[in-house]
């Protein structure tokens, strides 16, 4: 196996970002084998001097041409090691693409972007209406304008709203009981001044976070990823520390078999938060992920995000569907393939009435896709939903830590087996989420066969983002004697719950087999934990816990 | 000759925007000479049903997928004549594209989108340092935050900042003495309310316009154009009319002999304006661009720019050359080639020092190319600039009318013959400039041989924009003995000059040969109109005329 030392490219002459270009280029011509980095050392990255393609990255919104810093394409059978090296990224771009390669490990690195969209700040006082903060990070991307505070940067042909804002405190937990908007109000509507000492006031102000929190203002708007793979199979990546970027730590899509190991975000020094999005997110892949041995702290989305893409009938002839892609950031997703297999499914119940095998897919922009059927289309209905049920992907999760992240720990949506054992979840809103929507998000995937064990959650749902600990969301129908979810086992887990037993541990939802036994409950009160049931099949649940059963509606 | 009639997509089954679609595919399929429109209707496209491409549109400046109305991709020996069809696109869009493509003829199509980020208002009102205006056009796509007046539309993510207003009186002439910002304001910098009547008033008024101008506002991004032609040859477009689109009417790049014929750019009833930018655009084409019969009224730019693209060199080895697009309207757009001539020169003078020849080209990003050159790089200063002279486009330019719009009537930078002949100008700015720029625009070619004869030059130069009627511009500095340009003839021409006698009918700097002969001069005093000469090696101006000579600097 051939293998090309970055030494040979790590010169004076040109800078790093066009360094490690030269390099890959070199392993690609040469069907290197390895690109191994002798020592860790720190390369700032010009995006300037970056590779680049036009991506459509999924659930991240800015389709077109992206810089990228490690682009491997097309190549197979790959290893980069970069012996702990950080890459800063420093500017607008993408730390790794993978596109179209397969047998590709990145072992050993550090990802950074100090140029992202947020400012940290702590709160310093409150007044009549009114707090002041002082800017410990972030201040310069920022402006004032008439009284709003804006984020010119880092593109100036417009002035990017402020999204939110979410509260820490000073020990790194997300403010219990907070979520979105934590001053009560929308920051773009409240009036923000820069006093003479260099704090900013905010105005308008509807709750005081406490003296010493910490808020992080979000202008983001993911305009790249950490990781972005794409058309792309057996995929390793270990040993690697996101500190910061301008997306989410790692988004695949039509990936297969992809192994995370030791792949944690992390907070850098001074400041209380990793990456802007999710930690971890996968779309319409198959094969098995496997992710273990992660850390995953202060992301500010959730640590898993795993679904498939429902599309939505626009028109049909005689065999043929146009389907759209729906949501925004679904835009330029290619999932469909000649041979796949699609259902037809109600978008309020989510439940499948038929199926078909397409023949030919042919995309005709971002968001309309035609299908042509190798059956007629007589039983669908223009207005419902596609699903391409040829993906299928398993999912193993073990041995992580989730904590201190804005949002939910994991938004579970895969058709395929699905585990989740020996992991700690300290997450400010539901730990583990089943979440599929056929009219906003329109992110797919009923699940068959999910079990959770041997877990430890630990004050889960302290603040905002959603209902309970685990939680089945209800769709706005169901049909009877089917249901969107096959099973659902959470067994020999433990529970720390809230104080104020409010929370309920677990809520099956829309289950056939809902299944909640062999679980440690602990409540401050001492009292049962409540589990909910709601349109299952059948259930069994442990006798210490107090069973809530929602009737179904008329 | 295979043809296609539209009729045979023309169903109610689908909407517009995709019969169009697959009526092009058709052609491309079947390989058919013609398409072919029954008579003249309204066609409303809605983006959403349109072809989309990833694009790079120089002098736009906004890369990435664009929806396109009519695509013509690799296709030769083609033609679609739309009987006198209007192409309405109902959204963000390109109305054509012609990419890599030969012999392609489009005749008989009107262009419109309503969908332009203008709002048209009549001044109604002045007080102390306020103007009130009424708006007719475009008042849904802007709103007011902040007491700022801002375009959230067409795209939600952002507020476009307003980038300037122009005026017309209520007979459609560009006001007089005015540019851009005629209320002496940046928009975005002057307060803005709705009164009770619907009418909106500006504060920070420093100019009163007159009451019952028109203003033009404008958000406007060039978010698509209407003809967009790339790396295509032999291309005629004849009895085109563009009412309005969202960037320029015909923008091409690298490509071979085009000619326009009665392709015009015309304010739709109640519109002052057309379209958003330039009437049309060629940059870095080859062979020769015809353009006759037609008439650019209202066009919120030039009439017609054509130049190539000076690139900077960033760094260089042995034989190599690291380039960059400098300018944001011109990343990634592809101009050299392997076998390309290129020369060196200094961003000052524009004077070439030396030339080489391209070997190779790695397009390593959007603005960042390697060139590899068969010969050392030794003579060749980081920091100057390169110009690729193996693109040499001749221009004819006869029997035009251009009048009553923002900016200049035409940009001369072609390095080929130039012929401008029987045409009348009736413009704000400069009738004709010969402008190149090796510091900001980016802009390139000195010209050759260019002549100007039989033209009437109506009251040009009445608003900002310029300081002639045909003018160079002064490069900062210059050399002894050689000139940026190479012969300019300006002979046969009528010039009726505006009172005052101000403005000088030529301005020749850094030319070789300047003739300005037997030309009628017409002025309101009677005394002769000025001609300049600064930096000339040999000039005739004939005698009626008050020669001016700048002297060269020390």
């Amino acid at each position: 196996m051939k293998t090309v030392y970055f030494r040979d490219f790590d010169t004076a002459a040109h800078n790093a970002a066009y360094n490690l270009y030269r390099a890959l280029c070199t392993c690609k011509e040469a069907g290197a084998g390895r690109l191994v980095f002798d020592c860790a050392k720190r390369y700032e990255l010009d995006p300037a001097f970056c590779a680049e393609r036009n991506l459509c990255i999924s659930n991240h919104g800015y389709n077109g041409p992206h810089r990228i810093g490690v682009l491997i394409e097309q190549m197979h059978d790959f290893e980069i090691d970069f012996a702990g090296s950080t890459l800063c990224m420093m500017g607008e771009g993408t730390h790794f693409a993978i596109l179209d390669s397969r047998n590709i490990k990145v072992r050993n690195v550090v990802l950074e972007n100090p140029e992202n969209m947020f400012m940290q700040v702590r709160v310093a006082a409150h007044g009549d209406g009114f707090v002041d903060v002082t800017p410990m990070n972030g201040r310069e991307q920022f402006a004032i304008r008439r009284q709003e505070l804006v984020c010119p940067a880092p593109r100036k042909t417009c002035n990017y709203w402020i999204e939110t804002n979410i509260e820490f405190t000073p020990d790194g937990e997300i403010a219990y009981g907070t979520a979105d908007h934590t001053m009560g109000n929308y920051i773009p509507e409240m009036r923000c001044e820069q006093l003479a000492d260099g704090n900013l006031r905010f105005y308008d102000v509807r709750r005081y976070p406490p003296v010493g929190n910490i808020l992080i203002i979000s202008a983001a708007r993911r305009l790249g990823a950490g990781f972005f793979l794409c058309d792309s199979s057996e995929i390793v990546c270990e040993d690697v520390t996101v500190h910061s970027c301008l997306g989410m730590g790692l988004i695949a899509q039509m990936c297969e078999n992809i192994h995370l190991n030791r792949f944690c975000t992390v907070r850098a020094e001074g400041l209380y938060y990793s990456a802007t999005a999710d930690a971890t997110h996968f779309v319409d892949c198959n094969g098995r992920v496997t992710v273990e041995n992660c850390t995953f702290e202060g992301q500010l989305d959730d640590a898993l995000n795993i679904h498939g893409i429902y599309t939505r009938v626009l028109a049909k002839d005689k065999n043929e569907l146009f389907v759209r892609e729906m949501h925004n950031d679904a835009k330029g997703i290619r999932i469909y393939h000649a041979g796949d297999r699609v259902q037809a499914l109600h978008p309020q119940t989510l439940i499948p009435y038929t199926e078909k095998t397409v023949e030919a897919v042919e995309y005709i922009n971002g968001d309309l896709i035609r299908l042509v059927l190798s059956e007629e289309t007589d039983d669908i209905r223009v207005g419902d939903d596609i699903e391409n049920i040829s993906h299928n992907v398993e999912l193993v999760f073990r041995r992580n830590t989730v904590k201190n992240n804005r949002a939910r720990g994991m938004l579970i949506a895969a058709r395929g087996k699905t585990l989740i054992e020996d992991c700690t979840f300290h997450t400010s809103g539901v730990a583990i989420l089943f979440e599929s929507g056929g009219a906003y998000w329109f992110e797919s995937g009923g699940t068959e066969d999910v079990t959770i064990r041997n877990c430890l959650f630990d004050r889960c749902k302290h603040g905002g983002w959603g209902r309970g600990v685990i939680e089945c969301v209800a769709r706005p129908a169901t049909e009877e004697g089917k249901y969107f979810h096959h099973c659902i086992r959470i067994t020999e887990n433990e529970f720390r719950m809230l104080p104020g037993d409010a929370i309920p541990a677990a809520i099956f939802d829309n289950v056939q087999t809902a299944v909640f036994t062999d679980n440690r409950m602990m409540t401050a009160s001492g009292a049962p934990a409540t589990v909910v049931l709601h349109h299952i099949g059948q259930a069994e649940v442990q006798p210490d816990t107090d069973l809530e059963t929602v009737p179904e509606e008329m």
